[in-house]
């Protein structure tokens, strides 16, 4: 394995043997450990003493089903701390094949210069890339898979990105025409952007594939491994996931009233019935669009769908839980059709969906437009990739937003707006986003699959259930893993070691897995600390400690001192 | 002595005796222990925990020459942290002669209505004052003095503070038709907007004195003090501050090469000769405006000027040296007229100049006018006090100005722009900036007038000299002293303990007064520290560490470990 530095100051591009420090480490592990070593903590996010890192994870490249999301990381210009950001697509195993642990693009180049980064086997270069400036992301794709061959991974951002937005995010293309696969959180499309560096382009890899330390361990147990996910009730062929995707979930949030309403002034909605996976499923059927599709080549699970319009035209290569409530209840739209839209867009111009979403939500209270005005909204979501001052607000995202707009009513945690489960309703998911070194993210440790075993409303039993979802998050981003494929390593952790032994021979216990899991986590809040964050900006914001939520009435009353002692057993 | 407490919650309006340990506090350092006491330190700025605090020093209402200034305070929007911010107007003054230790405002009024408090002798109540909202702090304070008679100090916020815009500023009358006075910096007019608190009127106390614990000692001390600062060469009416204001230094300060200009991208302006104090004289007398005008009663410094148009015209009350570096050189103006123009609006929307001035270039930086383009610059701050979009943007500052526009060169600390003097070649005001309590402030250390005894460009000496000049600043904002008047109390400090004995009876030694000063420091340190404010924080921006200042080129290069210092020895 090696690492390919790319230096955007001299647009040198060098291959570096892995240092030894960063030998048994994949994915956001890798991240959090070049973050501490390489670049002062409290360095400028967007200036050119940040790096951008791209990196798979462990297990990617020897064809483990769901193993192939590439983590994108970096120092957040929205969180001020440390970043990792994943995404399917074919980038994650393209680069493992090819002998990559992690792309590092460090400086920055001329401002006004665009560059894009080719890599073909065992070869980079960066070459020109002003014709793209201002071009969205499916076009961007589109052309450089003309220029460089259908098969090859594009990795780029949009407009969004180019204007150094702190909502900014990085896509990554699937197999052939697959899209909508992004690297959404932090705003790590900012930090491209503040690079210069508008693409990578990926050749596909002929006949390559990762050496295997123990060929034999390692089918059984990625066999065994897809198998149980085949066998997983809700996960396999005839589960919700593969039957309406993450929308699947859309009505048990809305019961439990954690469904973000009209700028998170509301847990359920009056409108989710058809917002509901249930009916996305039949929308889809009805118009001759796909569901059950994948992100990843080999994928088991296949959680997606391709959404079509009325008129039977493709609009996004998934609609997924966490952009419906954001743009969907959340802006009081109660269209599946007016999310795709919405999603679409921001998909084009680079844009998380979540952090656009609450932003877009702080627009409409402050009077902007009007919760569920579908035109407005759209006007001005369109305004962002246009680079208008509105746009530019709303593209940095929801803190910002809030400020200029004067709304104090702001759903974020360490900068960065909370995705599609109000903590006053799903407190272990509050206690998630108020301490995780990620801020205010879902995927860094989910609560709401848990529900039955931990009340949702209490305040007991939710500081170690964050913690163990945070541990084990932090396990799957490190190896590539899907979030969804969590069951299986959970009740046998030892499937995990046998496939990590597998392909690296390290030999690993158990117990030496939980450990690393563990010392991701710890490693991430050493660099957060460096950076000057404290407990003090880790809080959920003050409205929702004392703002009652329908339809419980309930605030997110979790003591601080629970939320500063999660980590004391880490 | 006793504190006014006013609840917006409930509009009660209630007196109290003075606790025992604020007793022997006073401006600045009675703010700066009333919030570390009664507020959670992390709390939103803008939300129903922080207060507003309104307090004189301890040297006022007995008549000592430039006494009277008035020390606003809270949990500043911009910093994060505590923020103490003086005006001078007849406010300070006035509430000492009625007993009022300080004015504490809490909670918040219902969403968009507006009150003012209206204080005569031993009464105060909240009144509606929904018909002045939308009305600049000029035509606000005229209507009131209308409403309440010629003598009463109307303080209140412009439509920026209404805005909470984080540039956001609080005006205070001086004598009659006085104007232009502010407390400017931190974006405290945000948090009286955000109280729905539009003004405070104060009826004159007909013949009230303060009570004098030692009316000999008190008479003696102050009377030399006043005669030292007749006598001293600077000051007298012979000396550069009265004969050209603040603006005296505009000449020096270019010399140094520390005059930010067009966004701190230089240190001296090839237009600064029409922006000198000197010039200022000229044209103020050949208009027959005034020269040697007072912003407090009885002030023998007399620094202000009455700064009339070509057509005799009163423009604004005093037009300073900060506004004329961060409205002037800065924006790449070298017309005085112009200067006074914007500061004319800034006053009346109720805006930091310093604050707005920054951002303002730095929107030119990013194109939305050419530096030196008047006409554009005006409509721009225009826009802020009408609200739209880009108005906003610019009155909640520098940073966010940059967020939005993505800039990167943002001369902020802890949120808040910095000064006219700038760090790379006034390294002494660097170290200031980047470890006071207060964020970029030059009020709380400025080492321009040590320049002769420090290399302004060297390393040496610098930590030493900022602490000695950050103690003495808190002892001048807790007593209501104006920073001019600090040569006599610093060449003999028995001279401020004798008049602060003199009033209060306190028996304190100088080394009582020595440690008073250092623990107002001490006290906003911690609670900055409670508030998650850390080393990172504080730091000079980074491109001021790395991009060369003409025009000696210089960077900031003090190291951040003499920094993490500075207080070592507090």
């Amino acid at each position: 394995m090696k690492l390919l530095r790319v230096n955007m100051d001299d647009l040198g591009v060098r291959w570096y043997p892995v240092p030894p420090v960063y030998l048994q480490l994949g994915g956001r592990a890798l991240i959090a450990r070049l973050l501490l070593e390489e670049i002062p903590p409290a360095c400028d996010p967007l200036g050119r003493h940040n790096i951008l890192i791209f990196a798979p994870g462990l297990l990617a490249g020897g064809g483990v089903t769901t193993a192939g999301r590439l983590s994108v990381g970096g120092k957040s210009p929205l969180t001020g701390g440390v970043k990792e950001s994943n995404a399917g697509g074919t980038a994650g195993d393209t680069l493992a094949k090819l002998g990559i642990k992690a792309i590092t693009v460090e400086g920055q180049a001329q401002s006004g210069e665009w560059y894009l980064l080719h890599i073909k086997a065992d070869s980079a270069e960066l070459l020109p890339a002003g014709d793209l400036k201002g071009t969205g992301t499916y076009a961007t794709s589109d052309r450089l898979q003309e220029r460089y061959g259908a098969d090859c991974t594009v990795i780029t951002i949009g407009q969004a990105g180019e204007f150094c937005m702190h909502g900014a995010d990085i896509s990554v293309t699937g197999e052939r025409d697959q899209r909508s696969n992004h690297a959404a959180r932090g705003g790590l499309g900012a930090v491209m952007g503040s690079k210069g560096l508008k693409a990578i382009v990926i050749d596909k890899p002929l006949g390559k594939s990762i050496p295997l330390a123990d060929a034999e361990l390692f089918r059984t147990a990625s066999r065994t491994f897809a198998q149980k996910l085949i066998n997983d009730p809700k996960l396999g062929t005839k589960g919700s996931q593969h039957l309406y995707g993450t929308a699947s979930i859309v009505g048990a949030v809305n019961e439990i009233g954690s469904l973000p309403t009209r700028n998170f002034s509301s847990g359920s909605f009056e409108g989710s019935a058809s917002l509901r996976g249930e009916h996305l499923r039949e929308l889809v059927l009805e118009r001759e669009g796909k569901i059950g599709t994948r992100c990843m080549p080999g994928c088991v699970i296949a959680c997606r769908n391709n959404y079509y319009d009325e008129d039977g035209k493709s609009i996004v290569g998934t609609l997924q839980f966490e952009t419906i409530a954001l743009m969907g209840s959340n802006l009081g739209l109660s269209s599946l059709d007016d999310v795709a839209q919405l999603n679409y867009i921001c998909n084009d111009f680079g844009l998380d969906t979540i952090e656009t979403g609450a932003a877009l939500a702080i627009a409409l209270e402050a009077g902007l437009a009007q919760f569920g005005d579908t035109e407005r909204i759209l006007a001005l979501l369109n305004e962002v990739g246009q680079g208008t001052i509105i746009g530019r607000v709303i593209g940095n995202g929801a803190v910002t937003t809030g400020r200029v707009l004067g709304i104090r009513r702001v759903p974020a945690v360490l900068g960065q707006a909370m995705p599609g489960y109000d903590p006053r309703s799903l407190k272990g998911n509050g206690v998630t986003y108020a301490t995780s070194p990620q801020g205010a993210d879902h995927t860094a440790g989910n609560a709401f699959g848990a529900r039955k075993e931990v009340n949702p409303l209490g305040v007991q039993g939710q500081r170690e259930l964050s913690l163990k979802l945070q541990i084990i998050a932090a396990m799957l981003d490190s190896t590539g893993l899907c979030l969804f494929a969590r069951p299986p390593v959970i009740a046998d952790p030892q499937l995990m070691v046998d496939m990590i032994n597998g392909i690296h021979g390290w030999g690993w216990t158990k117990e030496e897995l939980d450990r690393f899991n563990r010392d991701v986590l710890r490693t991430e809040l050493e660099f957060n600390r460096r950076a000057g964050i404290t407990a003090a900006d880790y809080r959920i914001p003050e409205y929702m400690r004392e703002e009652p939520l329908a339809p419980h009435n309930s605030t997110f009353d979790i003591p601080d001192d629970e939320l500063d002692a999660v980590f004391d057993t880490l």
